[in-house]
């Protein structure tokens, strides 16, 4: 029979229809005055979208060369900087700092708990020559957010120190705008919240960090921002864009824009906590101390693999992922990152219920959709 | 009146409608076994078109990642590196090479025109520690091909020296076969002859390049070959790849391959010599003293900026590129490479004489057309 199967996987998600019909379409040159009407278009809306007048540029790549991107061209040998490493993706940071011979404070924590306040004091105030502190806003491997305002308390505080936010899973799933916040450098890919195919990274920075760019001493050339970021404001880009996938976050970004970014937010924000309260009431525990509101992540029962679960919720219709690393057949994630609506949630619900009844786990169907619709119920 | 805009650009390229439909579909997730088999064809596809059992791998980047990784993975700070440097590209080379310090023997050529055999050999005499030579096989800025046969016999004759190749226009057009011409690596992208639109680098690196990797000693970390050729043989990648590019080189490669490597080849010859005998015919002067394929360069008539015949022409429905750098306003350049036919052919020859006669060139019309049809009917 018939099985349709859906994605609920923190990256890639979902594509809406209107982004569908955007990327099936003839290509055009993107040295021509209609492209650039549709990048400096895309500029706009991305400025729009984190409430910035400042600079924003895109490279082709995935969200990871944009984490690159941000240690290549911001800092330069030798700097100190804090790495808050809560998972597989601060893990990420570390590694690329560490590549370019940045000295790195590497602030370890437990999977699925946030940064300690006190402590990131602490250590700041051991090293004050900090340059930089580099944080996921939102760690995907774990499904943890990190509070990142009181990071840009911290990082004004400091000499001279910039905050590099990985925004890659909240951007578009959380109101961002790093102005308000005080992040001088947040990242953003394109098969997240942002609802498109991977191939596209986004990397806002500020004027504070801007002026680093002079002054950085590592090499670097396909990421080179100081070159891009010149040309983009041009409407043009150093090397060819991805133009199909530039097309295609216009119009996803108009979804965006329509919705509302207070809107969006809330939506997410209730989406989660649907899926949140619904999983405790099935009896499941939650992964994250701090859950994000981008995806959850949750312990498969005592006595079942998360993985056995997760082929189960597949034969049903529903791609979930795994966990990652030291998480690996322990826990499973639902993601709630972009083109969903609180029906999807109800669904993925009712058919985690009835994955675990296959699977054996003692379930009393549809006391999580229950709870999940009062959730929806109560907050919209 | 409706004017339909027709792409002869040497890149982005038009494309296939199995390419429009492949990438018109709903997003899957890299980490599946449905994705994993695309991936594994792809890169069986790709072995195929470059005859080749050995190492390929894709990256999610525009063209020019994947010349900065055959500079980062195969070489060390303070190699020296000879340049074959005919035009944008061979600057190109150039500019990454001394990003990275290696030092550059910078064999400049005057634009239009091919290297000299002899002037190699003084070269690599004078300097036998030359441990790579870097050229491109289809110079688009100048639409020049260059033999890279020669190059790969003369490379071979040094004690650690490997050839360089950027295919990112020749591979699709013509035949380019590494392991028979000696080349160790070779880059291509997919907004070219792949007839996709940009994102995606391919890398090909030979059995001798391989051992280099483990030497180098140039940080890299998002364009690490050595991570990517573990991963991608796995049937993954270490970074989320371009999904709907890779689904979409899957048709393209179809395409290709079932048109017949030497039948694709011979139909870009065709293309191009008709062409350029055309041109000749009506009057103009070819750009390039040993032309490429992919794409011809041809000199606007004296007294007519070359910029004022392109619109002309795109008044008519055509775009054609201008001239790079110091040939800007001097010459303008017809694409052949990928989804074109003879028959696309003879409308910009007729397109090309129609804005020529508008612009007030005194031409008779037809005439390159009928030379571009004679040309046509020998051959084939």
């Amino acid at each position: 029979m018939l099985i349709k199967e859906r994605l609920f996987t923190p990256g890639p998600v979902p594509l809406p229809p209107q982004v569908i019909k955007a990327l099936g379409q003839q290509i055009i040159h993107h040295r021509t005055p209609e492209f650039k009407k549709i990048f400096t278009e895309v500029r706009e809306k991305l400025q729009k979208l984190l409430k910035t007048e400042g600079n924003i540029i895109m490279f082709s790549s995935s969200g990871t060369g944009g984490m690159e991107a941000s240690v290549l061209n911001f800092f330069s040998k030798g700097d100190r900087v804090l790495i808050i490493n809560a998972g597989k993706f601060g893990q990420r940071w570390k590694e690329i700092a560490q590549t370019y011979e940045l000295k790195v404070v590497d602030y370890e924590i437990e999977w699925g708990k946030t940064y300690d306040k006190e402590r990131v004091l602490q250590i700041v105030s051991e090293f004050p020559d900090i340059k930089g502190i580099f944080v996921q806003q939102s760690e995907t491997s774990t499904t943890t957010y990190h509070d990142v305002s009181f990071l840009g308390e911290v990082s004004k505080n400091l000499e001279d120190c910039i905050l590099v936010v990985d925004g890659i899973t909240s951007v578009g799933v959380y109101e961002v705008y790093p102005e308000e916040i005080g992040i001088d450098i947040l990242v953003t890919g394109s098969q997240k919240a942002l609802m498109l195919p991977p191939g596209l990274s986004v990397l806002y920075f500020s004027d504070k960090a801007e002026k680093r760019l002079s002054k950085s001493n590592i090499p670097k050339y396909y990421f080179d921002v100081q070159k891009e970021a010149k040309k983009q404001k041009e409407g043009q880009t150093a090397y060819t864009p991805a133009i199909n996938l530039i097309i295609a976050l216009n119009e996803s970004l108009n979804l965006i824009l329509d919705e509302g970014l207070k809107n969006l937010a809330e939506r997410h924000r209730i989406m989660a906590e649907a899926t949140r309260e619904a999983v405790k009431e099935i009896g499941l525990k939650l992964l994250s101390e701090s859950p994000s509101n981008s995806a959850t992540g949750v312990y498969s029962p005592a006595g079942i693999n998360a993985d056995d679960l997760r082929k189960e919720l597949l034969k049903i219709g529903f791609r979930v992922a795994g966990g990652q690393d030291s998480l690996k057949g322990k826990i499973f994630r639902i993601a709630h990152m972009g083109y969903f609506d609180f029906n999807d949630v109800i669904q993925v619900i009712a058919g985690l219920e009835m994955a675990l009844y296959r699977i054996g786990f003692d379930i009393e169907l549809g006391k999580g959709v229950k709870k999940a619709q009062e959730v929806i119920l109560k907050n919209s």
